[in-house]
């Protein structure tokens, strides 16, 4: 059995909707059927036809009748994928759970933990699943971090330390020089935070899929460079379960770095450590012994990881298979929902990830505009 | 316009078959519509189920079939991907060939140089393209490479270093003891090269890739460990056009390595070094400058390197993207050569590197048979 | 001409005592011809016959009678190095400046920085040199990221991150179960702080070296590991001139390293990056540029870096040789300063360096005391 | 008990004289008391005053001069460090053998095989030391990497691989333009070989000291760039007991490399590695377990390689150090031989491995002559 998708948005060129696609094929679970992947028809249309969606009478001029005339047909689509702008998920996403659709939505999900929350209430209602793609935290070997953290062999956690350094804000204003400058963006359009909600996020993830826990507490710093208005920086104390501490740093114009994410948990048994620029790699560090270098695709490695391993080992998967693990997670739920039968060990990303997400972020704003105070993850 | 291709084998659980449709398919510019995936019928099905072959009527069971009805369809196949065991692969192509369809096969192309050869004329006199599926020359910082050496960036070559360990050999009779060891297989099956015919071809197709050159003499040393029949470690001087020398490390006993290709070409000016194990990397030392790593995917380089990824600096691409490179390059051909239009620039490996890496292998043996003398590459 | 020095405490088998030794004799500027290495007169006599003190009346059995004995000589010793427990620097580099000894002293410089200051006042006052021995700050690699910030080649700073992870204090704990843990250690006897005292101002002392600058505020977080009454693990927000954010790490507890020093500077033009881990490298980044690899001894450097280097290129230089910078360094001034004539380029942590560390640990201290609020380095 | 040692040579601003001062004095094992560091009295003074030579009438104006005055005094040097141009190391060698002293002498030892095998008579007949200082091999982890051989922990060995690239004749050439280009150099001035007498032989040892192992046969090939009349690349393919295979790639024209020293060591339990690039660590591949990376100067590892670390872990340790390694063998050797007490563990390269070194370039030059074929090493 192989499920069914549509897609809202993706074919305006962003390269982001075919890495949703391509994730969403990747394993076999379901095939792109129908979409509406931009308000332009003739882009529609070639989007449509390059992606193989067969039958023209499903690719649809808004997302609203798409979701209408899915939801007739007896064999319509079984989830929706939501690649538009952020400041549209909300009211898209709505409509669909509303219309009975499972959901996979970019992040973040909404602009408000508010509108997160109403999403996943009327989810929960009516029985739908809701994946949001943290792709980050989503390789392979995140999993074994996690189980290995779940089996004891790095002990109690004493402190965790994550960063996401980029540079393109820095690059985009040397190689466009004319251009509006994107750090000077009007706050009213990019909503209240630029790089906490961007990638600070993704790190908040990131560590709740490797070690379980969700901040409790955070004090952020917003660093705003050559006086743009929103910021491009960020330092935060995090507080989590038992008072672990932790510290996250995210920066949009770290000049060198691309698409940094490091994460080093450190327990008094030992530590773990994964950087996006090894991404095939876990090192893990037993007290007094030895440093490790665990490869995802081996053997000595847990059943969870190697599953989402699709090549055998030494051959490299990237950001595409990332993307694949979320989609294998959510579509094996989907399955195990729809047959009844087991689908196995799955793990993704699900809505209470993305609101978690947008609550940090409005921590993190509060707790810098009040000068850097300690506040509360609501 | 999007090609049309079959695929002969892949569907007995490998995983090669499906790196070769994802490849295939990657870039939107062919689609599998036919197949005869297994002689098995079910397991047949059943892959063309999974890999959304959706005429029932295309999956045939013989591959003889598929190309006799598939030649005779007005809107048949444009081209057909090879992917069964080697000793069948002469036959096949021969015959898709004299049926008129282009041809992607995996290497080892044939037994023996002469077949290849043989292939070669009648895809020529058919005016039949004919790719050859050699992954490691196919990452994209190696066209970076190829172009910086093309415009004198480390100057004249002075030597060539590559090497590919693996370690699998020893592992597989590590974890099966019981099973009759991998290394003692029978050469009647296996035919009458191992390291060498499966991995030192990679590096003879990965030079050329990189710089253009193909070994004009080599001086081969096959290693036999513990008594096997077949060699599974190989060191070779090569010698290229101009006296220039190189040599190659190829190892199936390599414990530690999986998949651990590394070149590295020196000039007269400066030196450039790529490793599987960051395959988005790629060094260069300018002589008497600081080395520099280059980023795949970055704006900097060649735009006949950027065009062959597909996402943001930063984001990991691997073995299938690779993969898709080469399909992407044979597509990109194909459809210049049915459209009459210019389709920009591309390279793929073709059935020359095929035959190269043949004889390669055959004037190793022989080399190493003669007592690790020097023998001409033919 | 070859200073003299001598040298109090170090002669209990304590490894710094040596590398101090080592440090001020590597390049040949100065010897050690006087010292009271130990209380223990047996210790102290074997200690001076190793070192090669060749004349035993310079083997003195208190601080106080070598001060008094070598000022009264004509040809006594240039200036004194003094590694016994913090608790005593004070006392004896005041004993020693007052009778007129240039100093050298391992940091800590005092307990307070009220004590520094004044020790500072009286070296100022009788025209002497108070140098300190901030190692990771003094690897040659980090002069040229000086002067390549002082060139411009990063432009405007933005951001600086720095850390310093160790794991001592878990692995003594499991080493020695049954000893008193060293993390429950008396803060009586050790001071009011453990991990910002002892690794903390390196890195503050290590920001100031390679970018010239001294945090102006600071915000703490000082995380105490299963109750233990000192911290063993930091995190502090700086903030320099210009409203230059900075953040810095420093743990005792992270299971998997050593000596992790780390500091990264980022700038509007680019980035320079370097690593205790790999000594003898510097990481620069040109924004829209290829990261390179900086190595230490390489013609491409500054003079400045160079000459601070004693071996040909690839060859590693390490810990004892950074020691050995400081005391080039030192000697190089004083040198000057005995003769008049200038002694070329060098520069080396001095008391002012002592002092910032000093009022550091306190603003952080007080910042964490006052539940994370931000404190100005006085 | 401090022993005493002369220099011969060493005083004329070559950096190599001062790293064997600094080595033989590293662990307070033994004193510089005589010398005669250049025929130039002047600069051979000021050499004895800056390396505190204290007693002028041991400062000779001719190293016959030296072993003759010394050898009548009743308290003279124990050894002489010979580090004259190698055409001298046999004629002064064997007078200070023959004199009665104990020899440390830079590699090569002699012009050839015969006159080391001499040479190592004279030294057996008198019963005296003659340590070679083969830097690479004398890091503290590859004594480690030998006792963990010795312990199976690799089980037996398949095949070793070790590299030595630099760039020195390339760089020279280019900063140098209008030099006599030193890769034309008169073999009558530099003997008949270049790279492999140069930095091969240094292979040959470091494979010594790691794996017990001298190679039996040599199939080499020598590569003249450009038209130099000696070698300045070569590979060899190895042969030792029980036909274990080896290859090694020695080169002086490999852009971007510095001092590239890389071994590889294959078992059918596992591998190790070490490079130069990071001397502190060696990393432990055991077969289907995670790679380890351990440090020299861990707790967890073999005392032998502990007692040659000399700082605590994460502290970086050098070149220099490595040279105090051998010259603390050699010391402890020696006093072993004076006081008859036993001096523990040692090892250090002794004229044993010179002599090996002198017989393995020799069958390069004979293999590479007739052809590159296989030539004993006698």
């Amino acid at each position: 059995m192989k499920l069914q998708f549509g897609m809202v948005g993706g074919g305006n060129g962003a390269f982001i909707g075919n890495v949703h696609r391509k994730g969403a094929q990747m394993d076999d679970l379901a095939e792109l059927t129908a979409g509406c992947f931009s308000r332009n028809m003739e882009k529609n249309r070639e989007t449509a036809e390059a992606w193989n969606v067969k039958d023209p009478s499903r690719v649809y001029s808004s997302w609203k009748e798409m979701a209408d005339r899915e939801a007739q047909k007896e064999n319509g689509i079984d989830f929706v994928v939501i690649v538009t702008p952020t400041n549209t998920h909300y009211e898209i996403a709505k409509y669909y759970l509303e219309a009975g659709f499972h959901v996979v939505c970019d992040k973040p999900i909404a602009l408000t933990a508010k509108e997160g929350t109403e999403l996943k209430h009327i989810a929960e209602k009516n029985d739908l699943l809701f994946g949001v793609t943290y792709t980050y935290a989503s390789y392979a070997v995140i999993r074994q971090a996690r189980e290995m953290i779940e089996a004891g062999k790095i002990g109690q956690i004493l402190k965790i330390e994550a960063e996401y350094p980029q540079d393109w804000v820095l690059k985009d204003a040397a190689l466009n020089p004319d251009a509006s400058s994107v750090w000077r963006l009007d706050p009213k359009q990019a909503g209240p935070s630029a790089c906490c909600a961007d990638i600070g996020t993704h790190l908040e993830a990131l560590i709740k899929q490797m070690t379980g826990l969700h901040p409790k507490r955070v004090l952020a710093r917003l660093n705003h460079i050559k006086g743009s208005i929103l910021e491009h920086d960020l330092d935060a104390f995090l507080e989590f379960e038992n008072q672990i501490p932790g510290h996250i740093w995210a920066s949009q114009v770290a000049a060198g770095n691309d698409c940094g994410v490091k994460i080093r948990v450190f327990g008094d048994q030992g530590s773990l450590e994964w950087a996006h620029q090894r991404q095939m790699e876990l090192r893990y560090s037993p007290l007094t012994q030895p440093t490790q270098i665990l490869l995802a695709n081996n053997l000595y490695n847990y059943d969870a990881c190697r599953e989402q391993c699709r090549l055998p080992v030494g051959h490299p998967e990237g950001f595409h298979e990332a993307f694949g693990n979320i989609y294998r997670g959510y579509c094996l739920h989907l399955l195990e929902k729809k047959t009844g039968e087991s689908a196995g060990d799955f793990r993704y990303p699900t809505i209470d990830d993305g609101i978690a997400g947008l609550r940090f972020v409005d921590a993190c704003l509060k707790s810098d505009a009040g000068g850097n105070i300690w506040v509360e993850v609501e």
